[in-house]
């Protein structure tokens, strides 16, 4: 098992707070069906509003196992991705989408297990003018995504972890987990969570 | 059978029109799973942006089958709640969560079969300043809810009846549905509701 | 089999590349439940904001197999539509609501299969003064639908096609259909879409 | 002094009170300078998102006095008028403009002192094609607006008066004028409003 | 000259930066003219979407000097405030009103000299109901403010000081502006901020 | 005059209308007084949200007559400039400030009589990371900037002409000017512009 495969198994909840709150993508941004997961290193993308060239040849330039990340600088109410492109991702072992935008074809997508994270389903279409920039930094919402980067996404959400700290994201997420069992024991013996953080005193009532 | 389950086998949307339109929470409330149902009696919650203090406070000194409802003073993009608040609630007999705002390990709440109706899900975790009011009356859209004060909450949304008219509100949402039922049946033997309400001859065509 | 039955049985998305990225509704306007397909001639109405009377008046007006298809100016936050006028509606045989605000009673909508798309669910009730337009033309997002327009629905989102089009929306729907196809084949190749559009040479690397 | 003139002397908040807390259209249309006033009987304009010919048709066919009223759909970001529009409809005696839409060339229609209530100021161009209606009612907000009807819009907002009504309007608007004289000489006097009107028992404190 | 009037020379952005970057208001919230400032002990409100009672009831218990801060419960299109309320205000020695919230009546308040800060100017008409709070921690954005914080605003924005820093914002403020100077020279003289700063250095080109 | 200056004779909406519709930024930048103009060749800016080093770096690179063009990541509220930048990149010669966010100090911006462009005024400071691009390519809108792009903008908004294209631009707008300046003449003598343009017989009444 590699480490991203060992990362992916914390949620991007538990990845997030463990990073000391940072790396999460805007809550807009979710799969298209809740049971999709996704995770990998990415491949960044920022196209102009309504164009969809740069993601035609993201998932063409991009490696096997890589995550096409890509902002479409916040006009989200296009079709930027669809069935073809995902038949087209897939065959290349792409391992998944996370766009700043809308996607359509959602039931082929889904079909083909397709990981898709996006704003929403929208059928507008898109040009063909391929303006923009390809695996170089971008941003979305607060998060600067550098080529490389982890990206874990679930129902919850979306994170990104700096490529450089994947062993640290591993081991706070790991640290975090087991925390948080011992306060579910506690929970589920009947203390409430301000007893076991010793908020109770210091906050009164 | 207590009044609130009477009360509550009737829709959101009866009650509110029973109760001439009124306590209906803002339509971007809703439950995290289309089939989860809440109801109870509010324990009212008023917490600063991106803070959750109040909210482990709350599950806390609430009463068993209370209803945690929590206005998060307009602020949505955070996790404000998720798998622990909602052991350590559901251990302790809280009905469930209406917030005006996000949460998240939303997979984890839906397992444990805890209602919770909130804006969306999202990981962006909070602070623990403590700022805000318990159990005082809050604001949620334009409805002002006080402690004690019931909520029904379904797939369509969430409606608040002031908790010295849950009679009245049992009453009426009966009658509606009555009257409704009766209008069904016409409808079933083709009757249009223009020609059922008087509506063809009041407004012509 | 008639020509509706003919268009609809391609996606929204094909048919609105097809006919030159004509006809999107706003991507907000989706199916109460993803499964939803709603497809027939616009029956248009135009309802004041949070009144409802011309919805209950279109669907007697109506001739079966229309679908009601609804501007509400603008104004969302309303139940404008529930379980009894869809089922007037389904009775009468129309054949689905497409309205550009909210509705309530999903779950009896959703269990009579009555497809309704809308921008979501809202227990608000509406008023009955009855101001507005039947029939007429009407505007929603940037898309004109003229009284008996062809409206297909899909998960994906909607679109409406001139009735005096069809013919041509089906002839290049497929035509689009059959030239996927063997885009499908070539991506399944293992060839990627850069390569296949000649944008490999075009844009360059 | 006909009786347009006796209404506009008042101001667009006074007659909205004084007509039952109605008319008001939204508080995003303001007069692109804060001095500007506007009355006079609406010639009412639909017209389709990014398109102005029915602009230019109405103040051809408007009548001097007239105020053309104009909704776009809902699409805001388009310079639907400009300075060349305002020197023809000027000439021709139109009163002014109130559009739920942008304009642009504010310095010139400033300068030559044509009233324009605007949702702001953009320069994006607009198409030639001519959908939309010409002096049919419209609605802006939750306000449905008659051809014929009263506008008279200032710095604080517009304001619609049913043509039939107007002198209601007048003979209530001087009645309040009459009554928040009585309380403007109160207050001087140092009484507060609450004292006035006998809230401070009603509420106490 | 009191502490208050002292704090007051420094502008909001200044003593916002001065205090650590707190206490700014949402930067909606401005004058309804440029020149206009405001400058005293808040003496809060919540009030109700859409009611104004407790406005009436603020200034009436309010002190002379105290600056009415209100908030509306995220729902601005109303207007909360107009002449007669200024009138009175003004009369009993208020300082001014901040509101996150619409007003109307804007060029008699602005003639009588009356400070105002609003989201903006709306005529649409209150109700009477009375719900709300006078007088206690109220929380507006991100920000709470405590009866008798202090209030500073100008053409930039609103600030807030926590009433027992005072005498810290003050010095700091000072301290800020000194520093500024120092700045300013050094920029008259040619130099940039990065150099002034040593950014040019850590940054590098 | 150089041909820039040639260039900024003309309006914004004109040059727009001139070259085909294209280059107009979002119109919710606006000038922070009305009759500020800025002219001039664009160094362009992406920041991060909330952060403003290289604001700072960017008007200490670009040369004089060059404007400062910034993107801040769609995030607005901050106030990203100020009067000591203003006054640094004032001294250097730097021609104005287009930024798709706000800023504040504007009395003082004002006053020395630097243009500067803005979403608004915000008093909420930023941070000093220094992450982001200067000087590349960047998007605001559906517009990309290129560095040395002509930038012109008004009172009505903010027009960018790519570098290549300026003899085109002049030479387009002065046939646009002239062409209105005849339509003008036509107007003043009673004509509409349905009739000038032919469109009473091509729309008809």
């Amino acid at each position: 098992m590699n480490k991203i495969e060992e990362l992916c198994k914390f949620s991007s909840a538990t990845i997030h707070e463990a990073m000391g709150r940072n790396g999460n993508l805007p809550s807009g941004i979710k799969p298209i069906h809740s049971k999709m997961k996704v995770y990998g290193r990415a491949y960044t993308v920022m196209t102009m509003p309504r164009d969809n060239v740069l993601l035609h040849r993201a998932y063409a330039y991009a490696k096997p196992g890589d995550v096409i990340v890509a902002s479409c600088c916040g006009f989200y109410e296009a079709g930027y991705w669809g069935d073809l492109m995902s038949l087209g991702a897939k065959t290349k072992g792409i391992a998944g989408l996370v766009i700043d935008g809308c996607v359509r074809d959602a039931d082929d997508i889904e079909a083909m297990g397709f990981p898709v994270f996006s704003r929403g389903l929208c059928i507008r279409g898109t040009s063909n003018h391929g303006d923009g920039t390809l695996n170089e930094p971008i941003i979305i919402g607060d998060c600067m995504i550098h080529p490389g980067d982890i990206i874990i996404g679930d129902r919850d959400g979306v994170v990104v972890v700096p490529q450089d700290r994947m062993d640290e994201a591993i081991e706070k997420s790991r640290a975090r987990e087991e925390k948080e069992e011992k306060v579910r024991k506690q929970l589920r013996e009947g203390k409430t969570s301000i007893q076991i953080y010793g908020w109770d005193k210091k906050f009164g009532y």
